[in-house]
């Protein structure tokens, strides 16, 4: 069945409740009962739940063949919590196994071996990247990988469409009850923002750390009661890896050119008054964005009110300087952001639900003015892709891209038009992962063009004498740069399935057809 | 059929999987799977959840006949919150409401007008007094009340047991988005503890505040995530009598001599060392106990770890004074409490499931070395009655008395031998709140007992040179003092149902029997 944003979806997947994706509004005010965990009672006085080993954890939890596990991404790629416990599940031989990660990357190739095995026959996750990626992309996945929103993926948890039965929670410092941080120790990773809903609706949870700390752990992302058992380990992730993301700002001059016209559109639009929030990645231009903001916040006198999502120093240095009030803090990209949550005023950690859960009761992202995102591939309808590559290879995250474009007033792809010989800006994106419902304006090196559907910004623009064009005439632009790329080449069987942020079934990435020279 | 604590359970109460109390332990490692309430999705983006009034919030909730709704009691006696909404209910013309509060008090004496006209017909709480006492204990509720412990109720409520349609949470702060908070306005409570479980799992949550704050209000004590609606009026509730607890130490000469020997007990036991955790109430002897307790401190060396539940002014200063290093708040007891909370390090908030909740996976009570309850009376089997007066009509709460007196490793009952014509310590307590198989001593002003089952605790105050006696003496010597009391006469009809914190049943109170002269 062909959904809102034009693509075909196998019939075979629409099963249980599954639906085609309908447009972004399909589910507001649907309403559901939330499903809950089973667990088991601690009635009379206990003075532990620590456990020798993450074997002895695994076998306490009684995990077996066919369960579903689960693991956060606050590591980034120091990780060494998800490979830790695929080992000893694997010396366990415990198979068929489903991973529904918060996210995966680098640190997690090890796990490509255990799909290859059937040890790993599931895999639900945002970001799917590495040896990973080209396990699934390859068709060694027993069953599709599924890939959410931040959002959905607390939706998915909340609704009973995933039940975890053990997840397995890093933390850089428990008590020996659970109360879990991710501050205090020796591998500090900030919030432990993705562990919430884990932590909430797993049947079994369990705290791998390396520093345990005397009870009470205060403050705690993760609380006691909902923990079962406590392991500590030699290490629980590469400090240096933990906060590697490139958080400075850009010098590159293409990105400083598209971070001064996406700020410059900005501040042309209606939103941008005080208090207005904010926010943005990291890399490429994204971060650039807020040095030009800044600028224009001091000409006009105006503050930001508020910055939500992966926070960096950049972002720190604003809170620090009075240009933002508050940081509601999901995800620590360097050890400046680290450091400052709970400490700076104003610096706080927020839940993935408040952050981007598209069926809470209503999520910061439903209150954004506006969202700088990038994209790998963005088409005339301005679908982004951000999960495939050039080569139809999995190699990305939805992440919260889809959750703030449609949550924010104004959201805004910032992109260069062509990276090396490939268009960014292109007739149909070879997966959707952000529909282009959600996305208002795509700013690019060469020009701007705002989504026809935003009439009311083409106006603001005009009036503030902000240059934009068509996207039509930039994907022109970008194909006579580089010519039309040539369709890439997909088996039939579906590798991945692309859930929208309410559950539908967005788009279904393929195998990868072996290169063939007859052809 | 008759209980662990040889309490007459009449069968009738036994439908639904209801039974009898079995001892403490009996539920110890049981299974569930936790409730979920059915919520609405928010979707898109949205800027208010911010109604005109309290009946429209009413109106907005679909409220109904027949319907469940529920308050909290940070505001203690100077609560507006629940009469405000009780007239609109009652002005619109809705029946067969069951309020399940986390407490009632004096504050809410309209409401027993309300039951009275079958517009309250069940009552679900921790407190009972004033008018709705007597209106219950005269038989005027169309269902027996049920009383639970402050753990007790999370765990109904997460069991899903009490089903909440609607929760209307008074807040001193709140956004437009309902993240609210018991400091910042004009009417602070500090923490806002017991209304964790009633935003979690309630199916529509209302926050009414008489101090809306810009968006973020941070930190929150309740996500927005879990709100539907805020309304916002102008006086949630009088900030005199909010903080009203008697919480200066007492100068009483027979209240000191029970606070000094319990102290030089407490000493005597193994648990006296560092880090040692502790937990009393306020008034009475109980405040006192912390400043012998600071003496012996000195003298040995040591300090507590750390302090649960109710926090008043004292135990903050214990806190500056670095003789304790945590307050895990649930509840604030005046002014300078208040004020502390999230400023003096070390002094945070937990919900009342952190705190006392007997079916999560490790509440603190479990890991509480010493607690110092009072009692109204104490019989020779320890079992401790705290919620119906000599009269035998309901004026008390079980509160947190039967959770910390589970959790703890020494519990110890001060209170008077006897209180003007009424003997304390007795045959057989009028009702049975806490089972004695929690109460490890007691200490009156004419000596000390030790429960027979802790032995171990008699040796160490024989040890210690510390006297005790049976508490079959303690009764002699009471009933020798004030004589033998009468029984209380009841009716047949029960009128109220003490839940253990399990949620089997510890006991029932029945009609008062109207007095009459020719018997």
């Amino acid at each position: 069945m062909r959904n809102a944003v034009g693509r075909e979806i196998p019939d075979q997947l629409l099963t249980g409740g599954r639906e085609v994706f309908q447009g972004n509004a399909y589910r507001e005010n649907a309403q559901y009962t939330k499903a809950g965990p089973t667990v088991r009672a601690s009635v009379m006085p206990r003075e532990s739940k620590v456990v020798a080993s993450i074997r002895e954890a695994i076998l306490q939890c009684g995990l077996r063949d066919g369960m579903t596990i689960s693991f956060h991404h606050h590591f980034r790629d120091g990780d060494y919590i998800a490979n830790m416990v695929m080992k000893e599940v694997a010396d366990l031989g415990i198979r068929d196994i489903t991973i529904a990660a918060s996210s995966m990357g680098a640190a997690h190739d090890p796990i490509a071996e255990y799909i290859e095995q059937g040890i790993v026959t599931g895999l639900q996750t945002s970001g799917i990247r590495g040896k990973i990626g080209e396990a699934v992309s390859t068709g060694k996945l027993k069953t599709p990988a599924i890939l959410r929103t931040h959002g959905g993926r607390v939706r998915a948890v909340e609704c009973g469409e995933v039940h975890i039965d053990v997840a397995f929670i890093g933390a850089p410092t428990s008590d020996e009850y659970g109360n879990a941080s991710g501050k205090g120790g020796k591998s500090d990773c900030g919030v432990l923002s993705y562990a919430d809903v884990d932590a909430r609706h797993a049947d079994k949870v369990v705290i791998i750390t390396d520093t345990l700390v005397p009870f009470p752990n205060q403050p705690c992302s993760i609380s006691c009661v909902n923990v079962d058992y406590v392991v500590v380990v030699d290490e629980i992730g590469n400090p240096a890896k933990i906060a590697s993301a490139a958080a400075r700002i850009t010098d590159n001059p293409r990105d400083l050119k598209i971070a001064e016209k996406c700020a410059g559109i900005m501040k042309a639009t209606p939103y941008f008054k005080d208090g207005f929030s904010f926010q943005t990645g990291v890399g490429g231009p994204s971060i650039a964005v807020t040095l030009f903001l800044k600028k224009y916040m001091q000409e006009k006198g105006i503050r930001m009110g508020w910055i939500v999502g992966g926070i960096s120093t950049p972002m720190v240095d604003l809170l620090k300087e009075g240009y933002v009030k508050y940081l509601a803090d999901t995800q620590d990209f360097d050890t400046g952001a680290i450091a400052s949550l709970g400490v700076t005023p104003g610096h706080f950690e927020v839940t993935c639900s408040e952050y981007a859960n598209p069926m809470n009761k209503g999520a910061y992202v439903n209150k954004l003015d506006f969202v700088v995102l990038a994209a790998l591939e963005i088409d005339v309808h301005f679908n982004v892709n951000v999960i495939t590559g050039s080569d139809g290879i999995l190699r990305g995250a939805p992440g919260g891209h889809p959750d703030t474009a449609n949550g924010a007033k104004c959201t805004i792809i910032v992109a260069p038009l062509v990276r090396g010989r490939i268009p960014t800006v292109c007739d149909s994106v070879v997966t959707v992962t952000t529909p282009g419902e959600s996305v208002d304006i795509l700013v690019t090196e060469y020009g701007a063009a705002v989504n026809p559907r935003r009439r009311d910004l083409m106006e603001a623009l005009d009036a503030a004498g902000v240059p934009h064009v068509t996207i039509e005439e930039l994907r022109d632009k970008a194909y006579s740069m580089v010519g039309v790329p040539d369709p890439v080449r997909f088996g039939d069987r579906v590798v991945a399935i692309l859930e929208a942020r309410d559950g539908t079934l967005l788009d279904v990435v393929r195998e990868i057809k072996p290169y063939s020279f007859d052809e």
